[in-house]
């Protein structure tokens, strides 16, 4: 996790941002103005796919440029890309490729998780394509870091966390999720007294126990939902040597208030993700009309996430201070 | 779930084949005779990927081309297809929209989770891609049933439910996997004297029991594993509702013994699922050369993955005979 702490470190700002395009959330008006363009190039079959994944594609480029001395980070949700089929993943994994080129760390929220076989094929997110004996491998997705899924057990995570080591990136596995009915599975509560989240808890540091760096953190770490902020501040004592991902602040309801105790008392410990509270700022802000071209919307749209990016951080900072 | 059970009954044959591609498992020689005609359609850059994106294809087209008249469905595994990054997924995608141009029920295994929102957009898997308000949505994926994680609670697995439903479609819920290391969280002992797979199978009944269909069963099946043959068996009193998709059998150890338990007591509410027993079976027949061409080598693929359906076909009526 050394290399991620080191970029957090050097913008001072705990945060990542969420880059989850929906046709929600990115501009109407931005896809209609892109659209002559696409269509030139691609089928008329293939027309509805790829005028969105071209916009999400645009719409994530300028955002990416907007907050890249910002953030230390950006965390693209792969299921807003799937939805749109192939198209969409091209386009997920040229965010990918972009954001790296603007030294951003890319966390890949994929939430994959398998029998061992099979989990080490989704490991090549980390690891890459092993193309020959002894050479390269090609990185064919462009993240430094996944989210995983624990339900499997150990099969469905250490072959991520052999990739990480390999190929100095990370992993975060589900604990405790942020979404409202996450109690479900994850509060059941266990003949030893434990609830379940805290046994994952601990399988999540005992599987990164052989990893943990220079700056005291193992590379896998840890999904911990702003939503649940005394269990967070419980489990930042229980688990000292595993990173915490922290989504839900924002739309999801999280604040600066709840985040505070995931940190650690050096103020490290955790990255706090906001993805529409950045990303669609701009339906907060100047209204958009279908007469801007294409440059005009982006301009309205990396404004406000920059502005909300901004304000943040300052929000994180304030309350870790 | 009526459409694979009726489907499966016009087969007389409750298994499903699993196209799991892997660098392993698809002929070194046909990769290598595939590679000119790859090599002239794609930049130097994209062929260590499109090789075997190309060779997956073929691969699949020949298998599918053998089996169709001997079981009902198919189930890709997306991993293996993801692990060569997007040039994979569209190999994937034309894999699941070939199989059901044969007639095929398509299970893809995704083994997708996520929160509410999140969920909602893998859903496009079985929904397909909205386009206009009041039109028809676009297939993007191809699938018909697709397998889901519990981790996360209802909120991750209604969508796929309600999506289902709504386009004729299936899930299959993961409660009991075949993997040696399932244990580390599926069995955990909970305070009323269950253990959380138990837990897992009481929550997908719940989520499904809006859906039932004719034959008896909803739309959100189980994933049980073969190896887990006396669970399953208690699983199948538990789940009178819920159809199961029971992988592990052959490479992972299950036998048509360890997987009779898992059918109701009209020989219906399972399918059980091999991979590399079938896909792999030439492995263990004719000697590839490389003097061969793609014809010849998907010749001996072909015949080689149908004796091998046939058989287990035969093996899981005698034992439910």
């Amino acid at each position: 996790m050394d290399r991620l702490i080191d970029a957090i470190e050097a913008a001072d700002n705990p945060s990542v941002v969420g880059l989850d395009p929906t046709p929600h959330v990115v501009p109407d008006c931005l896809v209609t103005a892109l659209e002559p363009e696409v269509a030139r190039e691609v089928d008329a079959s293939e027309l509805p796919t790829e005028r969105l994944a071209v916009a999400y594609m645009e719409f994530n480029r300028a955002i990416i440029d907007a907050i890249a001395d910002v953030v230390p980070a950006v965390k693209p949700q792969i299921a807003m890309y799937e939805a749109l089929g192939p198209a969409g993943l091209d386009a997920y994994a040229m965010t990918c490729g972009y954001a790296r080129s603007r030294g951003l760390y890319v966390i890949g929220d994929v939430k994959r998780g398998d029998i061992g076989s099979t989990a080490q094929a989704y490991a090549a997110h980390l690891s890459g394509l092993p193309v020959s004996p002894g050479g390269d491998a090609i990185d064919v997705w462009h993240e430094d870091a996944v989210t995983v899924n624990p339900y499997l057990g150990s099969d469905g995570i250490i072959p991520f966390v052999t990739a990480a080591r390999d190929h100095d990136k990370d992993a975060f596995a589900l604990v405790r999720t942020s979404n409202p009915s996450s109690d479900d599975v994850q509060e059941c509560l266990l003949q030893d007294g434990h609830r379940l989240y805290e046994h994952v808890a601990d399988l999540v540091s005992d599987w990164g126990s052989d990893t943990i760096g220079d700056h005291g953190y193992s590379r896998l770490g840890a999904v911990v939902g702003a939503t649940h902020s005394d269990e967070g501040a419980r489990l930042r004592r229980r688990m000292p040597h595993t990173f915490f991902l922290v989504p839900g602040y924002g739309a999801q309801g999280g604040t600066a208030h709840d985040i505070a105790p995931m940190f650690d008392d050096r103020g490290s410990g955790a990255i706090v993700n906001s993805s529409r509270g950045i990303i669609g700022a701009w339906r907060h802000g100047q209204t958009l009309d279908p007469s801007m071209g294409v440059e005009e919307i982006l301009a309205v749209v990396s404004r406000c996430a920059r502005e909300a990016a901004i304000s943040m951080r300052d929000e994180i900072r304030a309350a870790l201070a």
